[in-house]
């Protein structure tokens, strides 16, 4: 079975985009295609297209919406890497913007001009984002100079727009009713933490009061992440994230550490000064450190620094700007909330980049295992 | 640029392969393009299609031989990760097995049957190589029940034999004379080494003389790759390998360790016993452990393994059969030498398997970085 497929790179996340015409409808069927085209049963992916990390494992599947006012649908995948599963929970902005401009690229939207913008509705989550692909001349572009943290590579700018975020998943911003709370992890103290639904239910540990900083080094996190997983598997149930008896996953929520800004250097090698940002995040992708920072938990960071009480405002000192501006491992990410209604944002934006790099046709064994032919 | 290309699974590596046709004969234009497609400036390959691991960042230019009694010619390219640049010096064996497929499924050599011969030229060292692979039926195969140390996965059964390996780079199979020799690398105690030209130039050390085991696990070896660098460095010269003044590379010589075998578990989780393998192999892949063995190394330790004394002679405790069985941290690789005329091996041999992944067009910016379209 040949199935087509393209490669893009959002940001700093690559993934493998399936148009819906080309793979099943019915989940247990598109998971199997997925694990054997990824060779995802294999620790390092060697049988197949998977990058072997979190963020260069990851698919979508893209579909023209039925929905009026959308113009895109799309399921987002995170494959398993040496799991043989796939995670369907979560959704990916990076990958979003992946999507906005394959649906430019591939016709599947009219361009409009010097811009052209994608409505998108992600299929996981329920989230609603608009990408601003830039078609400068009213062309499609192939290669571009915008870039984002984490990568000196150039791309096509893509503005990325989350709408009404907040409580997509489990109806409330704040799904226990408080910006602010202590969490008891396993036998230790409790810490301070701020559990928020916006862009990705996420629980955000205040960095101090878990005797951390918030602005640990990638090789520093390794040995906060299986802390940081107890702090996930113990916030979950708090969240409504998981139904009685079920096992907690790795996806949602999204974990991190939060902090106050600090100069400290980039993974590219870049010094950062404590004035070039307001808060100092360090999050987990799956089980493994984020080189940078997930833009659903972005969004999830910007939105809490809205909430007086919440660990990002007190990380920040107060409240910022129109832009929040977050220090990740790979650099600084500006993230904005407009469009304020009661307090809850109804346009949260990121400016990113995203590149097709290859259009392909994939060898998928039949089975989650390679057969004779 | 779409620049069409094809991922193979050759063994325990991954490799684009690209017609002759489709890319530049030049060598600095070539090099430059697969810079650009595969990401390679940035540590992680994000903006590109390489697999950022040394054994999954490889390419080969392929095309029909001019050569009478050779079908296809192969230029083997080791793409930096992080470095923005290629090492043009070595052969890879498991590229090779994926090049015989390719070469059969696109219609580059003629099916014979139930197998099908493909004699290839590697254009890097002047190795010359022949691939047997399954036609069962007189088909091309797109998958496979064969499997290879180092994955669970499936592939098309490719036997590859190495014809008259000896000395093809620096032109004797003992570049210094001896089968084995003291070497003094840095300011410690000297350790016995043998230092042999077969499928690639290779400084093999004994592990014992160097207060080590040669049953290391990958863990473990990450701490001893400063020093096996050290090692490869020092053999450098002796070999013949370094222009005067020149500084040493991280392709070749190869260099490992060699010693005894022991009861070990493979990294899949299997136990091997003693009495499964004769020595057991630890090699570097440019300054990273080596997963299993490179195919050129274990031609190497075989060849040497008829060398009375070598340290591969020695750690084995005397000859062995047909066969000789490397235990890799992958699990056990069978090489057989044969055809033997003055002790030197005619053809050595692997069972290995290879398997098509995907076919495509890569989106390649025009210089080593992104531009604007």
């Amino acid at each position: 079975m040949h199935t087509p497929a393209t490669l893009v790179r959002g940001g700093t996340s690559k993934c493998w985009l399936f148009h819906q015409v080309h793979v099943p409808a019915e989940r247990g069927e598109l998971e199997k295609l997925l694990v054997a085209a990824y060779g995802s049963t294999d620790p390092v992916e060697l049988d197949g297209v998977g990058g072997a990390t979190p963020t260069t494992s990851k698919a979508a599947v893209v579909s023209a919406s039925p929905e009026p006012g959308t113009d895109i649908d799309y399921l987002f995948a995170q494959v398993g890497i040496g799991t043989g599963t796939v995670e369907w929970t979560s959704n990916c902005g990076n990958c979003a913007t992946g999507v906005a401009l394959y649906a430019v690229a591939k016709g599947l939207v009219p361009i409009t001009g010097d811009r052209t913008r994608v409505t998108m509705r992600n299929i996981n989550t329920g989230a609603v984002l608009e990408g601003l692909v830039d078609t400068t001349g009213g062309l499609v572009h192939d290669f571009g100079e915008q870039t984002v943290p984490g990568t000196r590579a150039g791309g096509v700018a893509v503005g990325l727009t989350f709408l009404d975020p907040a409580g997509r998943t489990t109806g409330h911003l704040l799904p226990t009713g408080q910006a602010a709370q202590e969490l008891k992890v396993g036998t230790a103290d409790p810490v301070l933490v701020s559990m928020v639904d916006a862009g990705a239910p996420v629980v955000l540990v205040d960095a101090r009061s878990a005797a951390r900083t918030g602005s640990e080094t990638l090789e520093q996190m390794r040995t906060h992440t299986p802390w940081l997983r107890t702090v996930r598997h113990t916030a979950a149930p708090l969240m409504g994230l998981l139904e009685p008896g079920q096992a907690p996953g790795d996806a949602v929520p999204k974990v991190g550490l939060v902090g106050e800004p600090v100069p400290y250097t980039t993974t590219l090698g870049e010094a950062v000064a404590a004035e070039d940002y307001d808060v100092s995040v360090r999050m987990l992708t799956m089980n493994a450190p984020h080189p940078a920072i997930g833009l659903t938990s972005a969004v999830a960071v910007a939105t809490a620094g809205l909430l007086e009480d919440s660990v990002v405002f007190r990380a920040a000192g107060g409240p910022t700007g129109d832009w929040l501006r977050l220090g990740t491992p790979a650099g600084v990410v500006a993230v904005r909330c407009s469009d304020l209604r009661d307090g809850l944002p109804g346009r949260v934006t990121v400016q990113r980049a995203a590149r097709l790099l290859a259009d392909a046709r994939i060898y998928v064994p039949r089975t989650g295992r390679a057969q004779a032919a």
